[in-house]
């Protein structure tokens, strides 16, 4: 369940979605993609890249509630490059606010909570993730002007795991 | 702005709300009142009490659009006692979750986040208020029950603030 809060306009859009997650063993050819399209430099290789995952999304809006079709999905690939134990890189193949390829800055707070910044070129975007139960995550979002302190929209999840049978 | 995620129905409330916060100053007897009634031990004085503020609030739900009458709204008195400089108690004379006072726990994490937790009979409120910048504030709520931990439902308000003129 996910909320967007446009500020501006004090309107609320109410999202249900389904997120799967899915590690990546082995080297894939996209990681390698990714690596080679994010940094200029050549010295980032895929062993650095810890813990690496697909994500896909299908989300369904009450912004358009009588248009099936209008069920927007898609899927990225996430590569996590840890510089220490709390913080480092996240690139992401397609960004949250922009569809472009996205480089993050991950670090965890010191209770656990997962902090993402992603600077895109019209908007900075900031996520929190962290877990109210075993099984309940929580997500906010929070995306502003990245030409001064103008907030543009917020948003919040509340996301509920599903184990897969394996 | 804020909206509310009932995990079990997949349920969303959308609420919008005025809040007045207004700091309190010299030796109040509601401030008194409260603290004898949530300490039974009596070696809780006033002096203790840090920047005491009342809150008022006054609510419009999508759940009532109809009834205009149904704006819920109330008020209600905060006092920080802190402990040391990162966490302490927050006596509320009005409970957020049930209608009661409440007692809470709050600590700030590494960034400033400031979280609370809060005992009630029935179900443990945990909240998360945070600056998304000088005058958009961000306060998340998780709801479980108090025997176990299952999650109830999570809310999230998006707060942009007035100043009022002096």
């Amino acid at each position: 369940m996910r909320s967007g809060h446009s500020l501006a306009f004090q309107q609320f859009e109410d999202v249900l979605s389904e997120i799967t997650i899915q590690a990546i063993t082995g080297i894939h050819p996209d990681i390698t993609k990714l690596l080679q399209s994010s940094f200029s430099e050549t010295d980032i290789s895929s062993t650095k890249v810890v813990a690496p995952f697909k994500m896909e999304w299908s989300a369904e809006s009450d912004w358009e509630p009588d248009d099936p079709s209008e069920v927007s999905q898609g899927s990225c690939l996430i590569l996590p490059i840890p510089d220490d134990e709390i913080s480092g890189t996240l690139l992401r193949s397609v960004g949250y606010a922009e569809s472009e390829s996205a480089k993050s800055h991950y670090r965890f707070l010191n209770d656990g909570t997962f902090v993402l910044t992603t600077k895109y070129e019209q908007s900075i975007a900031e996520e929190r993730i962290w877990f109210a139960s075993e099984n309940v995550r929580c997500r906010s979002s929070i995306l502003r002007t990245s030409a001064g302190s103008g907030i543009l929209q917020t948003s919040f999840a509340s996301e509920v795991r599903r184990i897969q049978a394996p």
